[in-house]
């Protein structure tokens, strides 16, 4: 099944394409959609809402896995990303495909097994599991990788994890 | 010129429509978008965006103007709310039609004239200058007519008030 996991973001939203067929990944696709800070910021939506829209359409997707956002810091950048990540959601509901939604705790579980791994690590199994030369930069595409990687995992272990499927 | 005022929200969107002609307000349409809580967050998203998206086009309106988010309370309701606005915003855009954003206070100060106004004052102004037989109920709705109002009164003042145009 074709997987797409994404790292929603404002700046920079990562994505990984993989197709998981008996256990094992097929690296489709994977990359960022960038959106510059002197665009405006309804432009900078369009310019998400359009570049999956146009991947989704490529690749159709059995589903979405999303990561939540994380917010500690700074509220103001929280909802700058939220606007985004709600207009990533609506990418995909528009093509009517299942979205799932893991926490960073969720993903980290997911791929190196306990929730507390340092980022340099699941970053190095995103490689190692998907047999890449090298971790794929910026961090945000690794992280999109991870999150499709943890929906084909918590497909096999369903009960180890507690899905938020919409 | 045709204004279309909104006051986003996830479980209620309130918006007003307005022709502004000659220092005078023709009332077009004013009412709220509402979503169940029951339905899946993906599927709000897209009635929020559909609904807007038809209300544009029957409109056309010349200017969108919506409302700040106003984040104190609850960050994970401000969050969700965050995204509910994107897909306002993306509505939008995707129609080409201008936006300009205003903080609650601006709207006050663009109604009421002192940024500080109670709510209900702010909603009898609407009343008022609208020409209403009543305040619209629900709050949300009101506030979205004031949007609207807002935005006319600051095309007036523009020096007075700091517009955030997009």
């Amino acid at each position: 099944m074709i997987i797409f996991g994404i790292d929603p973001g404002l700046a920079i939203s990562g994505y990984g394409v993989v197709n998981y067929i008996g256990n094992k990944f097929e690296v489709l696709e994977y990359g960022a959609v960038i959106t510059n800070s002197c665009e405006e910021f309804p432009n900078r939506l369009k310019i998400i809402y359009d570049s999956y829209t146009e991947l989704f359409e490529k690749y159709k997707p059995e589903a979405v896995s999303i990561e939540e956002l994380f917010y500690n810091k700074n509220v103001k950048t929280a909802i700058a990303v939220a606007q985004a990540r709600g207009v990533h959601l609506l990418a995909a509901v528009n093509q009517s495909i299942p979205l799932y939604e893991y926490t960073p705790l969720q993903i980290k579980q997911g791929i190196v097994g306990y929730g507390r791994a340092e980022k340099r690590q699941v970053q190095e199994m995103v490689k190692v599991i998907l047999k890449l030369d090298e971790v794929p930069k910026p961090d945000d595409v690794a992280d999109g990788l991870a999150a499709a990687i943890c929906h084909a995992h918590s497909l096999k272990f369903a009960n180890k994890f507690k899905i938020e499927k919409y």
